[in-house]
């Protein structure tokens, strides 16, 4: 249970593949606002963006995601994806985003698939609200198909990880100019393949699992996902979900996150700042190339 | 339209009150594990609990919480309030919550309406997922009803707001013993009434909002609300539903948080530390009676 030595199957898709089609919507990531300090001055800060998007698909409304907006068709996609609404990516036609179609100026997603979904009113019966910082919406499910995910396994080393910490630390973000947004990134070897913010830090892990399939390719096995969020169940399980075995947070663990990523044999890796962290689970994995002073 | 020298309806209840009669189901908030740090070297380190508990309302299954697991009972009442799923305490007999009686281990929280919610399937019928820093699901609605809601007059003076942080400061907390948990409290003037702590940020809030409506009187206009979490659309939503005029958060405020805030005329103030914060909203109430050096 847990761990393979395999892909994991949500990464063995058709061949030819048929992926996507994708818009591009752009829209501001940020805004400057007009705020008083503590000195009763007045001065100008940036803040995120945070914006209404509703996805349907096939026309049918499904629900709608508060966003920062950066990249709202991989970010509708990996939804889909880890909410295992959509199986492969090759379900999906087309993903049309439009920031302006909605009523009330929200955005709006619209999804359609080569078949339809026929059972989508059943996959969305039970919610499941997840912690996040908020009420995260899993729809059920989730839980059920643990044991039938394994990730490969795959080692980091203390070196590699500090690469890691390194290029987080100097990579340009919404986050230094604005804060309030989490940012999430995925490595392949100590290569960031991509680095992804949102207002939500799911709407970000999702976004990753968006990206992941438009690549059409297994998963690395060397892949480590950085998030600057706490490690809570629902982060594991969509790590898990995308094949990727190593996770590295800047925030700590929450009791079920550590539970199922024990079960999951995932290594979680927290509290990682410049050169500290601490290694939750599957510390044996974590390779010790540096002699600390 | 936001302000008004009145207490908002929602605290107008019914007199004699009836109100619910619930549980005080407990479960450890904190588990020892053990965890490797740079230096190699294995210490046992504080998590927080993050526990299911699945809402049956007259045993129909609404949601599954992911919780810390403090006070349930109130979290169960508080959020159905703040999803507008009951609109007075006294519509509620009973909250039972079991920590143990749920498949797989979960808890279970039994809902028992005093002549049923008949319209329970309408209201749960459109899904918002909001930010936090996951993807909140706040049942349909909530927006529509901004232009209804009104808060108090209130203001802050700098030096109330000095002492309510330095309580926040010397406040024990799950946080400082196991972090990864947002915190909430309530003030009425300097004094805390209460303070809550969750591994999600919405539970703390809406766990805040089912204690308030325990109190059975009507919200002091003096109240503020602190959250270590960002002001996004849905916390100053909550805020405002509960009739709260000044919000205080540790952390920053997204675009739709502020837009809502200027909407409702809540006074919003962010980055607050020690000495330190931005009012966002609304400056003209905060009084400013300390001179800066």
């Amino acid at each position: 249970m847990g761990r393979c030595q395999l892909a994991p199957a949500f990464f063995v898709v058709a061949s030819p593949p048929m992926l996507p089609r994708l818009t591009q919507a752009q829209a501001p990531l940020t805004r400057e606002i007009e705020v008083m300090n503590e000195q009763g001055v007045f001065e100008t800060v940036s803040i995120p963006a945070e914006r209404p998007l509703t996805i349907y698909v096939d026309k049918h409304e499904l629900i709608t995601l508060m966003t920062l907006g950066a990249h709202p068709e991989w970010l509708v996609l990996g939804y889909l994806r880890n909410q295992r609404l959509v199986l492969h990516a090759n379900e999906v036609e087309s993903i049309t985003v439009d920031w302006e179609a909605g009523e009330d100026g929200a955005g709006v997603a619209a999804v359609k698939t080569r078949q339809g979904l026929a059972d989508l009113p059943i996959r969305t019966e039970h919610r499941v609200v997840t912690t996040g910082c908020g009420q995260g919406s899993v729809f059920g499910g989730l839980m059920d198909e643990i044991d039938a995910l394994c990730v490969p396994e795959a080692t980091i080393s203390q070196s590699r990880l500090y690469a890691l910490l390194n290029a987080i630390r100097l990579q340009e973000s919404t986050y230094k100019s604005a804060g309030s947004v989490h940012g999430c990134a995925l490595f392949a070897g100590e290569r960031m393949q991509l680095f992804v913010e949102d207002v939500g830090r799911h709407n970000a892990i999702d976004t990753i699992a968006g990206w992941m399939w438009m690549q059409d390719h297994r998963a690395d096995p060397d892949s480590i996902f950085y998030t600057t969020g706490r490690l809570t169940s629902e982060m594991v399980m969509k790590s898990a979900q995308m094949g990727v075995a190593i996770v590295v947070s800047r925030s700590g663990i929450t009791q079920m996150g550590f539970d199922l990523a024990q079960r999951l044999s995932l290594c979680t890796i927290g509290r990682a700042i410049n050169k500290h962290f601490l290694c939750y689970t599957q510390s044996e994995r974590l390779i010790r190339d540096i002699q600390n002073s």
